[in-house]
């Protein structure tokens, strides 16, 4: 009786870890698909989203069978709690994903933001890295490994708000392009809310460790850290120019 | 025991409805805010933004401990379950408004766009309508309710793309309204993910009922709903403009 709980455990931990994967790999593609502004791809990418939507309810199922009819106990209780929580999160990754073709497929080619596209780039990849991290954090119920990531997101924050800017100042210079502009708004705000579920996923992987339910998010402990740290870094950056134009007499 | 139990019960029903109702006040307010242009009241809403995280991990305690140490069955299970994945969305829910609140705090009152409040006053009226009947459905365990609730969340979506569509053509005559632009956007998107995340509420309140998980967000069921559903009222639009304009011989 306890030899079948312990497979089917398992078997629920691996369907887990596959949509975590299957989801990690689909955010990559679609964000790749809007910088090269590949349009096949992205019609692909919008119709796999429901086969994560059926892993997740599958996954719930899974999930509540068991706890209704073995009735675990604390470690295993926690874990199953862990995926029937995080399965959520991991959906609503895979629909943002879907969400970021579907822009790809309202793009014109000539309406690129380059400069954006490169710092999209660089949000894809560090996404990427949090949630890949994430699985292996849960993997090996390494609860300070997932503290740390949860701290990532910050740069994911920072990067949305340079975009942002960005964005606004490239169509004020070159008003053309202002349908794309809310195309990009729109990727950068979902690559944003994806850290902000990945957090979440990092909270899971905490409670699965020690059974403590905490708030990872930096944004949300303190809410005006973004714009302190990019004051922070502005300042830095104005005083480092100011060094370079005034020669000082005391070096 | 057991009437321990139900009391428990109770209770975390009783704090689940109040972080609901809580919820559904912290929308309507964000949202009036930004259409009033209300910088103090918003700034109130990011701070009680933080009382609504904690609500839902003391839910998220209460429903955890009450499965765990007392180990119900069959609907009184479900009931449990449904708190402790609702949760989640309301939490959601509450982070949206307090970003709507965010973008009344990062606008110009001379960059306002009065045709797109107009459109987000109804969105916004629709939501709480929504969400309501969803906290009453639950309340009364109302299956074909919370079904019938979940179709009105393409309406939702039909006023997104709307705006979209409306912001983009605003800003392409007065490129001065630039920034404001993007607030608008941003907040439309909020109330769009607003309805998502009620709709699963709607199949909580399913699964409540009768066990079953199931899909009801119409922009999921069928992706291109909205794109034919526009396309039809264009058609209509312009076949009732060309009846008006062509007098017709055979009536």
């Amino acid at each position: 009786m306890h030899d079948d709980f312990l497979e089917q455990l398992k078997k629920l931990q691996s369907t887990f870890m596959n949509m975590g994967i299957n989801v990690s790999e689909q955010i990559y593609q679609a964000s790749t698909t809007f910088m090269t502004h590949d349009k096949s791809k992205a019609k692909l990418i919008v119709s796999d989203d429901s086969q994560v939507n059926t892993e997740e309810v599958d996954l719930e199922k899974e999930a509540l069978n068991l706890i209704a009819l073995q009735q675990p106990v604390a470690a295993y209780f926690r874990q199953i709690i862990c995926i029937l929580k995080s399965s959520s999160d991991l959906e609503r990754i895979g629909d943002h994903a879907s969400s970021i073709a579907q822009e790809t497929l309202r793009m014109k080619k000539k309406q690129k933001l380059p400069d954006v596209d490169a710092i999209i780039s660089k949000m894809t990849l560090k996404i990427r890295e949090m949630l890949e991290s994430t699985l292996d954090a849960y993997l090996h119920e390494n609860e300070s490994a997932a503290r740390l990531i949860a701290q990532d997101d910050l740069t994911i924050d920072k990067y949305f708000v340079e975009c942002r800017n960005l964005i606004i100042a490239e169509i004020e210079k070159d008003t053309k392009k202002i349908p794309s502009a809310a195309s990009y708004l729109l990727v950068v705000r979902l690559l944003e809310r994806i850290g902000d579920h990945i957090v979440n996923l990092d909270e899971w992987v905490v409670y699965n460790h020690s059974g403590k339910l905490i708030e990872l998010n930096p944004g949300k402990i303190e809410p005006d850290l973004i714009k302190k740290e990019l004051k922070t870094e502005k300042n830095e950056l104005d005083k480092s120019s100011e060094n370079k134009e005034t020669p000082s007499s005391n070096k």
